[in-house]
């Protein structure tokens, strides 16, 4: 796992003798320090070549909770570094701070996922938790990105992962609807949420059944995540439809979905799940379609934050009191103890209480973030669809 | 087109005041300037908060022959911005150098795209060549990663773009095979060789027929791009294939692709094109199984760099004779008058016309980049498979 760049530059420089030194544009620009360099006993060291820089500081989710960052120290030859200590098994997310410059990433790692507007470089720490975050030697699926006609001529992209052998049998497949967050897209589950490495390496151990995933974009003001529709290279930010157009167009997209691919087309071989945006869109979508899911999903859902004056918004308990009445096999609320939203899952769970509907709830520690939501995913897909 | 950010700033303040800020990590760190900001004459500015610097310079390959950089100048406020002269619409990578730190990404735009190991922020200058290049209001095609199983198993990573309505009918279509250059992988005709955009555009305006397009992995040593096998998160780097392993798994990724989708599989409804170490895969395949493609483009190609020893190397004009016996319809040499393998370009054609076998040439300006490539694939995809 160690990443040794220095073997390469030596490779590289063998093969710059050759003459292809100039094959691609734009190509060797590497830098010539390793960053991040991952240790056995699981620590980190960040380095960053800024022999002018006054100061040099790490910005990442590594660091202790209160510490929003820490000072690289110079170590000679214009090269800053930073040792962490040993880390648990983790996927985390950094940038450096050079000066007064917020966001850079770090030249020497071409690894790099987007939350929303900002990038972040990012590296995984081995063992159980970072393993499951990362491709194995294991059976992989197919990830499509793919257009979905929500009405005539309109359309709207999605992601939809396909498990493997799925393209090489006539088997029919249950299907995981997985909704994003306030400003987040289409690619948001499979870049920071690890969709694909999750569903690959829980379903190679027989530890989940092989199901389709289907990742929407929830936010309807663009047709798309940014960049791959004709609306520009428009720059993300925090956009989200809590109006009702987002779930008004889910038949559409079942219906969709169960004519483009293999799927078992009934309710208990469907499940829906979101975080913080997309648990309200989720908890909407099952009340107001109870035919639908058998298996609903939570995340840090906002639940009390749908835009005022929309009808299906409205009537909540006697909605509840509908799906309920033939309830899902699954209810599966999760949120973490320092979650801003965690007084509204309170509230919501007193209502559910207060009319006995069954549903599970899990508790985890950290607030409102993606290291919670790749857990939840970890955790709810194995009790989905269970024969 | 433009990019306005400040209207972006001022909605999103509002969305703040609902509560909902702390809504997802790292998630507020926009950047407080526009950048780039394109102008209604093709130029573009460029901006950077950078309050502690003593330079900054802007890197890209929208500057002037000869010109590696340009200094960007401060405007007060901690921001540095340098405006171009009106550019011809096209689609530009940059970054920002801050004193002596090489790379930095404009942290005011989330769009990237990775050549080997160089992450490279772009725009697009609107006009016929960058719309070309943008996705549009036309019906999109899907693009999918696969894996596909070369011999028993062991697998490696492809990206397929299926174009609009194959998904909705049963119709049979043409394969393009697209082969990426030395440090390349899967990933670098979608990103930087704006596949999808091209394809879709030239399908749309009836330009190109529908048409399936296969993107591979020619590099051997790894099964995919970089983080998408169980190999790790390696830093890619300069490497390649040209040992006879890539293209002897050829026929297996062929039989694999008319196996699982739905091709017209014979030689009329191939083609096979790539660039620079693709470029010499192409004329390797094409010559070594002369039944397979009935299309041939050579980019920008490495023609006579094989791993000395290779038997598949050997006997090249034999090898031309009995491919050029039924010659292909459309034999496609492309190369930039300044390309660094202009030469063997050059000592390719005298052999070929010395044989009198056919083919077309096409001498762009430049040399060995990805802009000369985007225009090659655009010229030659509505030469395919006319009926």
């Amino acid at each position: 796992m160690a990443i040794n760049l220095r073997t390469l530059i030596v490779a590289a420089v063998a093969i710059m003798g050759c003459g292809m030194c100039h094959a691609q544009q734009n190509l060797w620009q590497y830098s010539q320090v390793v960053s991040p360099e991952l240790h056995d006993d699981g620590s980190v060291t960040f380095r960053l070549f800024a022999p002018e820089a006054e100061s040099v500081d790490v910005v990442g989710d590594f660091l202790a909770k209160g510490c929003s960052e820490v000072a690289m120290q110079p170590i000679g030859n214009g090269v800053w570094e930073y040792r962490t200590e040993p880390l648990p098994s983790e996927l985390y997310t950094y940038s450096f701070r050079i000066d007064d410059v917020r966001t850079i990433h770090d030249p020497s790692n071409v690894y790099v996922m987007r939350d929303v507007a900002t990038l972040m470089n990012y590296f995984i720490v081995p063992g159980e938790r970072g393993d499951l975050y990362s491709a194995q030697n294991v059976a992989h699926g197919t990830l499509s990105r793919v257009w979905c006609e929500v009405e005539r001529g309109k359309s709207r992209r999605m992601a939809v992962y396909t498990p493997a052998g799925y393209e090489d049998g006539r088997g029919r497949y249950p299907v995981l609807y997985l909704l994003h967050g306030m400003g987040g897209d289409e690619e948001a589950w499979i870049a920071t949420g690890r969709v694909v490495e999750i569903m690959d390496n829980l379903i190679a151990k027989g530890a989940a059944e092989p199901m389709i995933v289907v990742m929407t974009n929830g936010c309807t003001k663009h047709s798309s995540a940014p960049g791959f529709s004709h609306e520009g290279l428009w720059q993300p930010y925090m956009s989200g439809s809590m109006d009702g157009s987002f779930e008004a167009s889910f038949p559409a997209i079942v219906k969709w979905v169960d004519k483009h691919y293999r799927t078992v087309a009934r309710k208990s071989s469907r499940a829906i799940a979101g975080l913080s945006m997309g648990g309200f869109h989720s908890m909407q979508i099952a009340k107001e379609y109870p035919a639908m899911f058998d298996y609903v999903g939570l995340f840090s859902a906002a639940i009390f934050r749908g835009d005022d004056g929309v009808a299906m918004y409205d009537n909540l308990e006697a909605k509840l009191e509908r799906q309920f009445a033939h309830p899902p096999k699954l209810y599966w609320i999760a949120i973490g103890s320092e979650d801003f939203l965690l007084e509204e899952s309170v509230r919501y769970r007193e209502l559910l209480d207060s009319c006995n509907y069954q549903y599970a709830y899990f508790e985890s520690g950290d607030g409102h973030i993606w290291r919670n939501w790749r857990i939840y995913l970890s955790m709810f897909v194995p009790q989905l669809f269970k024969k």
